[in-house]
């Protein structure tokens, strides 16, 4: 049987961006479907009743929502190349541990800066670069997260890397200057094809936010 | 080499619990130290960090944390035994949405119950029993929610039965009458001893929430 692979995604999704980078780094084929998120597809709707969110992989006609999970799920189902939880299980704790965290810390620090003015934004920024420090320490001297190997954790936070620019320029400070390590490990997962060809154009993004601004209101 | 297994854990803490039924369920012996989440420990703040909460396991020396990632890392250390998630990648994947809903609907829609008032506590007891209701359509005719073993998805939710009195007596509705299949289901793992000697006793939960309640000024 030849595998039906459809991913449901929003091209300006950081989250949306982890299920297309996993299956770049697989090499597995699939129809992508833009999804608009102010005016959702029917699809969309029956494949995630409950959350009704981007993205959704559907393979063989069932899907897999919440992006760690689709992308847990892609290294389980092509497990036999470019594998990317390690085989420890204490260390697929740990890349498990911080892609979480990335979901619970980082994701709402980041969108306090672009989404909210003042105090509020100056509390993300502080939150934002303390979860960032964090990572950079996680991340210590190695060349990706896992070692010397791509893998789960650079998939849950390469995707950010798009937003760089916008947390820069709208909260007004240097990530380079507090995190160099991390910036350099950026730039390294940005040789692979896998995640180059698969993340959002940063200036898109950048002109995607400020609507987004402007649609909340915050100017 | 003998395992060294230290659980950093608060009896009534529903997150705890779940580690508890897990290794109980592995039949891993362990050493059980009571937190006082009011006023944490040295070795909780070395062990976890970053966010600085129970549960923590540490296993020769080296700590695991969040509730469902310290499960999946006790299954996949302890994989001779009672395997909890299902070895298909998709009710892998299925059987970790469930989880992480429960996280992110169940547990705060029940903690709006016991600890606001009015129409607060009227939109946590609606958006309760609809989380619930949408895990007992999971469940539909199963024994458990894998099948006919019991697995990741019952431990992730059968911890929330301890609190069951409470959101029913604080909320003043009945979960019998809104789910009885997913209560005939709490009942079946009950009976199992790796569930009934893991849980906290409810009546000392209820008297621990009522505490709760003071203590944050609702009564």
């Amino acid at each position: 049987m030849v595998d039906e692979v459809i991913l449901l995604d929003f091209y300006f999704s950081t989250f949306g961006m982890r299920a297309r980078v996993a299956l770049a780094e697989k090499a597995v084929e699939y129809e992508y479907k833009e999804e608009n998120i102010f005016d959702k597809s029917p699809l969309l709707l029956e494949m995630n009743p409950v959350h009704k969110k981007i993205p959704v992989l559907i393979h063989n006609g069932k899907p897999i929502c919440e992006s760690l999970i689709i992308v847990q799920y892609i290294d389980e189902v092509w497990k036999d190349r470019s594998p990317l939880l390690p085989s420890d299980p204490y260390k697929r704790a740990q890349a498990r541990f911080w892609a979480d965290f990335i979901d619970k810390k980082l994701y709402g620090a980041g969108r306090k800066i672009y989404l909210t003015k003042g105090e509020e934004q100056e509390a993300g920024k502080k939150e934002f670069l303390d979860a960032l420090k964090l990572l950079e320490g996680e991340l210590g001297g190695k060349s990706y997260f896992g070692g010397d190997n791509f893998g789960f954790l650079d998939v849950a936070l390469i995707t950010f890397y798009t937003r760089f620019d916008v947390y820069e320029t709208l909260g007004n400070f240097s990530i380079q200057e507090h995190c160099p390590k991390l910036i350099a490990w950026a730039k390294r997962c940005m040789e692979k094809e896998s995640v180059s060809k698969s993340l959002a154009d940063p200036k898109k993004v950048y002109d995607f936010v400020l609507d987004m601004r402007k649609k909340f209101g915050v100017e």
